[in-house]
C-alpha cells in the first residue's frame, strides 16, 4: 500500500487525471464481480463460526494506519475482505444464528437496496424526489393494511396535511424519540411553559433500554422516567392496575403524565403489554401512547397473532422494524402516527434554500419534518420489492415457519428433564434454562447456565444469547434467521444437549 | 396484482411452502439482473429530465392500495420501476444536476454498500461484529489523517476508553444532536441541576437549519437559540467580535453559554466561519464547539484548502459528510470528538441482554453508545472501498476537478455583463444572479432571477437551486455530481444564457 503524502500537487497526478469513478461499464463489470463474491459467501455461510472468536484490536493491528495514496486493485480488496474482515464478523445471516432477534433478509430486499443506492435520491422533501416520498407513503399504507391498523394511521384515510400516516425511520430509538418530542412539545404548549421538569414518562421494566435513552435525550428528568415492575405471574406484561396506581400517585404529587411506551414482544422474553386496558389508563390521563412492536408486530400480519394489537385504535403511534422479521435488511423501522401535524410541529424546518411551490401549497408530505435528520434514502424500495416479489402469502408463511420451528425446539426442551422453559413461548423465541435441582443455590444454577451458553457459543456452531428477568438467568433461543431450516434447529438442540452433558459432568452433578 | 385477503390459513399456502427468500443461486441470478438494470440506468442517465415534472400524488394514484397476496415476477417489477418510479425521480446522479450540494457516488462505494448489505452485521456493540466496529475505527482515523486533524481526534492517539475518535452517523443533524446532548449533560452535571432553561446555544444566521432543530429537540429554550447576523462584508462568516458581545450579554443576564456551532462551507453560499478566533471566544466561556464541515470539510484533504480548518485543535467535535463530496452515497456523516466519554455518558445503555465480557472489560468501543439508536450498519465498508480503490491522489484530484469546473463557470458569469457573481467562490459553488440595473426595484430583479431559475429547471436539461442571503435572491450553481464533465458545465451555461434571453425579452428589458 502507498504511503500517505498529501502534499502532492496537480502536476504529480498525471496518472489520475482521467479519474472516472462512475464509468458505467466499469460499474457493470465490478458490480457483477461483487454479486458473485456475495453469492459465494451466502453459499458457504454455514461453514463459518457463527460467533467470531477474534480478540479486541485484531483488525486494527492488521491494517495500515493511513489510507493509500494510490489506487489498489479490486482483487487485493476482495482478498483482504476474505482474510481480515470475514474472520471478525459475527455472521448474523448464518442459519445457526439464534441470538438476540435475528435480522432477516431476502434477495428481494437486497435488490431493493441496490436500487435505493443506485438512485441515491435524497428525499428530504417531496420535490427532491417525488417517487421516493410517494412510494414510501404507498408502502406504509400497504403494511398498515396488512396489520389491519385503523384507517386513522393511513394516508389513504385522506386527512390531507396533519392526519395519519407512516414514515420509515432508521431504528426504534428514533421512532420513540421523535414521537416523544412531539408529545413533549404538545404538552408544554398546552401547559404554556418551557418547563419539562414536571413531565413523567412510563413503561414497564421490560421495555427496551432505548426508551430510557430517548427520554434522557428529550430532556425528561431521569427521576421522572418510571420503569414499572412486572412479574412472572403476568408473563412480564405491564399491569394496567399498577400503571393506574403509579400515574395517579404522580398526578397527586403535581407531576404531569406525558408518554406511555408499550411493547408487543419485549426484547428479553417477547412479553406483550395488553394495549387495550393500558391505553385506556393513558387516555384517562391524556398521555401519548406509543407501541414498540419492533419484533412482535411483524407476526400480526397473520390473523392468528393479530389479537396482540387489539386496542391499537386507542394509541397515538406504533413502530415495527421490518429489518427484524420482514426480510428487509437493516435499517428499516416503520413508524405510524395518527397526527402527523404534531410530528411536523416538533420537527419542521423551513430554510430558504429548500423552499418550493409544492411544499408551500401543503399538498405534499415533506418527510424531513417527520424525522431527526434532513437527508434520507429511498428505503421504501426495499419493502416494496419484498412485498411484491413474495406477496403477503409467502411472508405470512415465513413467519409461521419460524414459529413452527420454535415450537419444535420448545418441545425438545420440554422432553429433556434437565431443562425447563422459563416463560411461555409467544412467537419464535424460546426462553429456557437448565433447571434448578434439589438444594442447588440459585446462583449456582445461573452459573451452570452461563457455562452452557459459553460452551455452545465457543463451538462456533450456533450462537444464542441470554437475559435475566425476574432475577432468573435464562438462555434465549430465537428462531428466525432467513436461512434457518429444521435441520439447523435439530442440530442446535443436539449441541445444547452435548453442552449440558459437558457442563453438568464437569460440575459433578 | 392479487387482492389482499389476510385470512388464508396455512392449508391454502401449499404453493408457497418451500419459500426460500435467500437461495444463493436465485440471489446470484437476480442480483446480476439488477446490476445490468442499474448499469443501463447510469449509461442513459443523461437522457432523463434532471428535475422531474410530475405532479403531487402522481405515483399514489398509479399503484394499488394494498400489497399483492401472491408473488409477482421480477420482470413486472422492473417494468414498474421504469414506467412509474423513474419518471418521478429527481436524478441526483445526473451530470446536469447543479442544485443544493450534489450527492457524490462511485462504483467503489456502491460495491462497499453491497457488501454492507450482504453481511447485515448489526454492530451495536463490539462483540455483535468486531470487524464492523474496528474497520470503522480504522477508516475514521484514515480520514482524520487525510484532514490533518490533531491526534486528539483519533483512536490511534491511544487514549483507551473515553479519548478521541470518530464514528459514522447517518446525517449532520444527528452528529450535532448527539454532541449537543453530550455538552448539555456535562454542563448540567457541572451546574448540579436538571434545569436546561439557562443554557444558551450559538451559531450564525447562515448555519444549517438542522442546528436549530437539534437544539429544540434537546430541550433548549427556543428563546435561547442565538442566530447571530452575518453580512456580505464578511462574506457571511460569523464575526468573533460579535459573538463575544452576544455571549457576554447572555452571561451578564445570568444565562449559561453551552454550545457553539461553526460551519466550514455554509449551505447557502459556502461561507467559512474562522475557527481559530471563534473557538477562542467559546473556550473563554467554556462552551462546546462543534464544526459542521459537511460540505467544505472534504476539500480540506487538499493542502490548498486545509487552512479552512486552522484552529480545529481548539474545538470539541467536527462532522463531515462523505456522501456530499467524497463519492460515498447516502447516508454517511463522519463525526470526530475529542472526548468520547462525554458522548458515552449521555448515550450509553446497558441492558442485561447485551452484556458481554469485552464490553465490561472496557477494552472495546461499543458504538451504540455514540449514537441515538441501537442497531447500526457496517457503513465503513463504503469509505474503506472508496479510499482503497481510488487512493487519496484520485480523491484529491476529483475535488480539484470540481473546483476547476466551478471556476470556469464563474468565468462565464463574469464575462456576461447581464450577470454578477454575488459572493466570492470558495469551493465548487457559484452564487450568481442577473444583475440589478438602472432604476430597477430589487424585488423586480429578484423576480427576474426567479423566472430564470424556473425557466432553466423546467427544461429538464439542468437543475439549479436558489437561496436568499443578506436579503438578496440568488441562484446556486453547485458543480460536483460525479458524472459532470466540462461539457455539461458549458451546456448549462448556454442554457442559462438562453434563459436570460427569454426572461429579459419577455420582461421587455
Amino acid at each position: 500500500m502507498g504511503s500517505l503524502d498529501l502534499n502532492f500537487t496537480d502536476s504529480s497526478l498525471s496518472q489520475t487525471d482521467v479519474f472516472k469513478p462512475l464509468d458505467h461499464e466499469d460499474f457493470r463489470k465490478q458490480a457483477h464481480q461483487m454479486v458473485d463474491f456475495i453469492a459465494d459467501y451466502y453459499a458457504k455461510i454455514e461453514s463459518y463460526p457463527v460467533l467470531t472468536q477474534v480478540q479486541p484490536n485484531y483488525l486494527r493491528s492488521r491494517l495500515p494506519s493511513t489510507a493509500p495514496y494510490l489506487p489498489e486493485p479490486l482483487q487485493t480488496i476482495f482478498h483482504d475482505i476474505s482474510a481480515h474482515v470475514i474472520p471478525g464478523i459475527t455472521h448474523w445471516l448464518s442459519p445457526n444464528f439464534f441470538a438476540f432477534f435475528p435480522a432477516t433478509v431476502s434477495t428481494a430486499a437486497f435488490l431493493g437496496e441496490m436500487l435505493c443506492t443506485c438512485f441515491n435520491a435524497v428525499g428530504f422533501n417531496w420535490l427532491a424526489s417525488p417517487a421516493a416520498t410517494e412510494l414510501e407513503m404507498v408502502v406504509m399504507d400497504w403494511l398498515a393494511h396488512m396489520l389491519k391498523l385503523p384507517a386513522s394511521f393511513m394516508f389513504s384515510s385522506g386527512t390531507a396535511g396533519g392526519g395519519g400516516g407512516g414514515v420509515i425511520q432508521n431504528t426504534t430509538g428514533e421512532a420513540i424519540f421523535v414521537t416523544l418530542v412531539a408529545a413533549r412539545d404538545r404538552k408544554l404548549e398546552a401547559l404554556g411553559t418551557n418547563d419539562v421538569k414536571k413531565l413523567v414518562v412510563y413503561s414497564s421494566d421490560q421495555t427496551h433500554s432505548t426508551f430510557t435513552k430517548a427520554s434522557r435525550l428529550a430532556g425528561i428528568c431521569p427521576s421522572n422516567v418510571r420503569s414499572i415492575p412486572t412479574s412472572r405471574d403476568s408473563e412480564f406484561a405491564l399491569s394496567p392496575e399498577l400503571l393506574r396506581k403509579v400515574v395517579g400517585a404522580d398526578v397527586e404529587s403535581g407531576l404531569v403524565p406525558l408518554y406511555l411506551c408499550l411493547t408487543v414482544g419485549t426484547t428479553s422474553t417477547t412479553a406483550v403489554d395488553p394495549l387495550e386496558p393500558l391505553a385506556g389508563v393513558a387516555n384517562d390521563y391524556n398521555m401519548w401512547v406509543h407501541v414498540d412492536a419492533a419484533y412482535g408486530g411483524s407476526a400480526c400480519i397473520c390473523p392468528e397473532f393479530r389479537h396482540y394489537l387489539n386496542g391499537v385504535e386507542r394509541v397515538d403511534s406504533l413502530s415495527l422494524s421490518p429489518h427484524k422479521w420482514l426480510l428487509s435488511y437493516l435499517d428499516c423501522c416503520c413508524l405510524w402516527v395518527k397526527r402527523s401535524d404534531l410530528l411536523v410541529n416538533a420537527l419542521s424546518t423551513n430554510p430558504e434554500y429548500l423552499r418550493n411551490q409544492p411544499s408551500e401549497s401543503d399538498s405534499v408530505v415533506d418527510y424531513k419534518d417527520w424525522q431527526l435528520g434532513t437527508g434520507r434514502r429511498f428505503k421504501s424500495l426495499r419493502l416494496w420489492l419484498v412485498l411484491r416479489s413474495y406477496g403477503v402469502a409467502n411472508i405470512q408463511s415465513h413467519i409461521r415457519s419460524d414459529v413452527r420451528m420454535a415450537r419444535m425446539f420448545e418441545g425438545f426442551v420440554k422432553s429433556d428433564l434437565r431443562f425447563e422453559v422459563v416463560v411461555p413461548r409467544k412467537f419464535a423465541l424460546v426462553c429456557f434454562r437448565l433447571k434448578s435441582f434439589y438444594r442447588a443455590e440459585p446462583s449456582y444454577v445461573d452459573s451452570l447456565n452461563r457455562k452452557l451458553l459459553e460452551w455452545v457459543n465457543s463451538t462456533g456452531r450456533a450462537y444464542m444469547s441470554h437475559t435475566v428477568v425476574g432475577g432468573v438467568y435464562m438462555l434465549r433461543f430465537a428462531v428466525g434467521a432467513t436461512l434457518t431450516e429444521e435441520r439447523h434447529v435439530v442440530a442446535a438442540w443436539q449441541l445444547i444437549k452435548d453442552g449440558a452433558d459437558a457442563v453438568l459432568k464437569v460440575k459433578g452433578v
